[in-house]
């Protein structure tokens, strides 16, 4: 089965994997925001129309947490990932309105060994996720673990 | 009302926030995982012990969406914060499993006027989370726009 899925080997610098699209809805972004974030503006439209955000707006962890689902959907399930130690860092560049559609890529940056961890890499990812209007709403970079193929093989 | 909410002047370098307690329970963290990091280490028992997590593991988007909701209830619903333009950087540091009770403080950095939005301030805060063992679990540093106290006395 592992020898379908996405090892180290595979990801090689400039490979990008297309992320989305994930329409956002009032009711997703009220749900998140009374579990995760209840600050006025992501649970309520006039105070989301009353703030520097114009409207109901998501809270940013729960755009990260959606720009995870997608790069979960588009490559990670279908890899051999180890999971990641962080975020490089994250900027939220334009608020994530309700109804707002977000789509974009992760594309490969570098790549290294583990030296700790004999058989595993890391790969390092640029992520950009844009609404339907085209505008850069999340900008990303972190590393995520993989194990590699050759060894695999080595122990099978 | 906003006269007693905490203003950007409220704010100084070295002023520390107590974040938590709160403890991560299995169904919280596949409740998670379901919805937004279906990777099996996030879902299953069995798949946790058998990865590097050693256990049942929150995804580090949810161990960072406790953690914004630990700042919420700690400062952020009694300031005057405008939301956050991202983070500079998070580390996941330890495996959060199901049982682990989170803790730590958010220590004010440095604080400056934003020339982009007079009356607005921006405050950078180190963000430390601990696990009942007192191993850190997840570092963070970033910043949160906050209302000048001045500038509202000034319009009202």
């Amino acid at each position: 089965m592992s020898d379908n899925k996405l090892a180290f080997e595979d990801f090689q610098p400039g490979r990008r994997f297309a992320l989305g699209p994930k329409t956002v809805t009032t009711e997703e972004i009220i749900e998140f925001a009374r579990e995760f974030d209840p600050q006025p503006m992501h649970l309520d439209e006039a105070a989301g129309r009353a703030s520097i955000l114009g409207g109901l707006a998501a809270s940013g962890w729960h755009t990260s947490a959606l720009f995870m689902r997608m790069m979960a959907d588009s490559f990670l399930l279908a890899s051999l990932s180890h999971g990641a130690p962080g975020i490089d860092f994250m900027e939220w560049r334009k608020p994530v309105l309700a109804g707002d559609t977000l789509s974009g890529h992760s594309t490969v940056i570098e790549t290294r060994p583990l030296r700790s961890r004999p058989g595993v890499g890391m790969v390092k990812f640029r992520h950009e996720i844009e609404n339907q209007k085209g505008e850069l709403a999340c900008l990303s970079e972190n590393s995520i673990m993989f194990a590699m193929r050759q060894s695999l093989e080595m122990t099978s």
